[in-house]
């Protein structure tokens, strides 16, 4: 790979989420030189995620590849590749496929699910982070529901239509509502299945679900996932997985499915860079995002530790990302074509949000809050005006929001690998 | 799995393509018990496959799930299996889940790429049979391009931009027209890569593309693909394929991909009977689509040799199939419900077309013929008809028109396993 200095300053930005893309796109637009780093060539619109595992969306719905969101502009480009660590003497990323100096660097590597030392449960039990993850749910809901249709043994049916959610959080909250939902739909379609033998179980192990937000939201999504049949388990610790049972109390359950959204932590990228991390791997920011003791590293997002005002980390949040990816897009620009100091980063909460299948939602403003069919309304309004302004597609938005609305799941392919155990012959170089 | 005799005549139909669908839809309207058997959960619209490969359509734009096709029928249930065998005698189907008994069945199971007795290429050369070697076909292709845009090696990055079709049918001329398109657009995202640098060669065994089209047709053909840049080889047979190289006449050429469309046969359900398939695998089957000798046996499509009133064997198309499975569908209705006897099957010519870019066509009607943009025009306007008939879903049908005709590839997702040659977890029961 050419890596020859650029004649005007370049920054590289490792990982293409919102926080990268964001930051991206402003310094593209002041006609900064940018390289922006990823192992995926799409940017992901991760909330939306528990659809695709529910065979509401495809995977192409809200997935965006990233040069096509960064082709027009003429000074960025984009390399898939995998980053193995950080010269920052030489000032010099190194990748699975070259070498890329830079003069700035911005660090966007975002989160992943916490297995809290089980590593064997990440294969077991999937997060909802990437589209891979999300589309093996899938498989594995809809080969749950294929295999209870046929089987003669009443066990393995129960446990096939048993499936765990583990971890209460919005993720959690959500998967299990849409879960829920689709097994409610099932009748039409399985001749065999009636819609009370489906069972979805959240298991949480603090006192209450979505622990970010006041409570009075927490026990009303926990009333509404009761309503829609989801069993919601508290104060209840998950000791064991397999890929067909889930291990609790004293009891070994046998399910159909397993999803994880117990936590996560940040990406790996704190080892890269002479920094110390928190307990989390988070890398410490200044106000102005760069990395402590760094003049030019930047961390943004979900990997980045910031603290606010009153000494509190912010939150790994959609939001959060992306305001600092366009305030140090911004600030850098101004920075690189005109000398301009760093401004330090507030952030504004725009809301926290979690939605509970298809007529409750909870939003959180911080001063007050909103919950209810009308907190469900406008977390659709939100989603679509996102949706749209993420894919110019309005579309699909538009289309997924009929289909939502009328739980008519559109995306319910089984691929066929799946199913024999025969592996979908990847690719390597 | 139940298998108790059902109070009314029960058929089984082996297969959920065009033409297995088409006839339990026939039997559903028609009140009739019918259990369909499928391995995979939907039926495919297999002649927009290569735009998938091509990330012009995600997956679930061509697939309809069965469940859902045919939900609305009372007595049609679908069960996702392999079949093993089947016992004429006993009236019984074998599969891995268990065995289903039948008063009358339908095989419709298709056909599948023949690879000549090299089964090893069917690994590193993907056809167009189904959406996972679609998605296959559709990662190497994009991935190639990222690998083309970052090494630093010439000799590789010719490799890379090198895209090799094998078989000059419509699929293989289909999809040299579509790759060829793709290749043309990647200046704007690609900021290493010129389109001239990309290379399409479709290599065909015969002495002319479009082997089954007037001549006429066969020379347009050519004479377009080689407008889009294409390098068209006649009378080249292949002699060796890994994936990243083909070997013909007495060149070795390092390539970024290969699709195979060198011919198909039947899929091998002939075993499962008492019968002597003909040389490509096929069933032969009497006027009434009855397989020969066996009164209570029916085979439809692909995988069916009938011969027309000048004793020449239908082509395996989709309408031939579609056509069939109506036929059948109704006059098997008709007989259980009312004894009627089973009319003869006349297949109604609806024209065979095969599509080159986005600017022509070829239709052979076989007394008349159209080519050019007024037949690209009627191609375009037959598929959204079909898609819309196909899906119900008129958005996507407008939104995959307006994304095709403006280049805009909306699909272009690089699974991440892919790239890490990490396998996706294939869920096995």
């Amino acid at each position: 790979m050419a890596t020859g200095t650029a004649p005007s300053p370049r920054v590289v930005v490792v990982g293409g989420g919102f926080a990268g893309l964001a930051c991206a796109k402003e310094l593209g637009a002041r006609g900064v030189d940018v390289t922006v780093i990823d192992r995926r060539n799409h940017n992901l619109f991760q909330p939306l995620l528990y659809q695709v595992a529910t065979a509401a969306l495809s995977p192409a719905d809200i997935a965006e590849p990233l040069r096509k969101t960064l082709g027009r502009y003429e000074h960025v480009s984009v390399i898939l590749a995998e980053v193995r660590g950080v010269d920052t003497t030489a000032k010099s990323v190194a990748t699975d496929v070259g070498s890329v100096d830079y003069d700035h660097l911005v660090i966007a590597t975002g989160s992943e699910y916490n297995y809290f030392g089980r590593e064997d449960w990440r294969r077991v039990a999937p997060g909802l982070k990437s589209l891979e993850q999300a589309r093996t749910l899938r498989q594995r809901l809809l080969l749950a529901l294929e295999w209870a249709e046929t089987t003669a043994s009443s066990e393995e049916r129960r446990a096939l239509l048993t499936q765990v959610i583990i971890g209460g959080g919005p993720t959690g909250v959500e998967m299990a509502g849409a879960v829920a939902e689709l097994g409610a739909t099932v009748s039409r379609d399985f001749k065999n299945i009636r819609p009370e033998e489906f069972r979805v179980l959240l298991i949480e192990a603090g006192p209450r679900l979505l622990a970010a937000f006041p409570e009075g939201l927490s026990h009303y999504a926990k009333q509404q996932l009761e309503k829609l049949g989801v069993e919601v388990l508290l104060n209840t610790r998950v000791k064991d997985l397999t890929q067909d049972t889930v291990t609790f109390g004293d009891q070994i359950l046998p399910v159909g499915s397993v999803t994880w959204g117990a936590g996560v932590k940040a990406s790996s990228a704190s080892e890269w860079l002479p920094v110390e991390p928190d307990r989390s791997g988070r890398i410490p920011v200044e106000a102005t995002l760069q990395v402590k003791g760094q003049a030019n590293v930047f961390a943004l997002g979900d990997v980045a530790l910031f603290l606010d005002e009153k000494g509190a980390p912010l939150p790994a949040l959609a939001q959060v990302a992306k305001q600092q990816g366009q305030h140090l897009g911004k600030a850098l620009g101004r920075h690189i074509k005109a000398g301009a100091t760093l401004p330090p980063f507030t952030f504004r909460n725009r809301g926290n949000t979690a939605v509970i299948g298809r007529h409750a939602a909870v939003f959180d403003f911080g001063s007050w809050q909103l919950k209810g069919r009308l907190a469900w309304i406008l977390w659709a309004i939100v989603h679509v005006y996102l949706l749209v302004s993420f894919e110019k597609r309005l579309l699909v938005s538009i289309q997924w929001l009929w289909r939502y609305v009328t739980l008519n799941r559109g995306a319910r392919i089984i691929a066929e690998h799946a199913r024999s155990g025969e592996d979908a012959s990847p690719v390597t170089r």
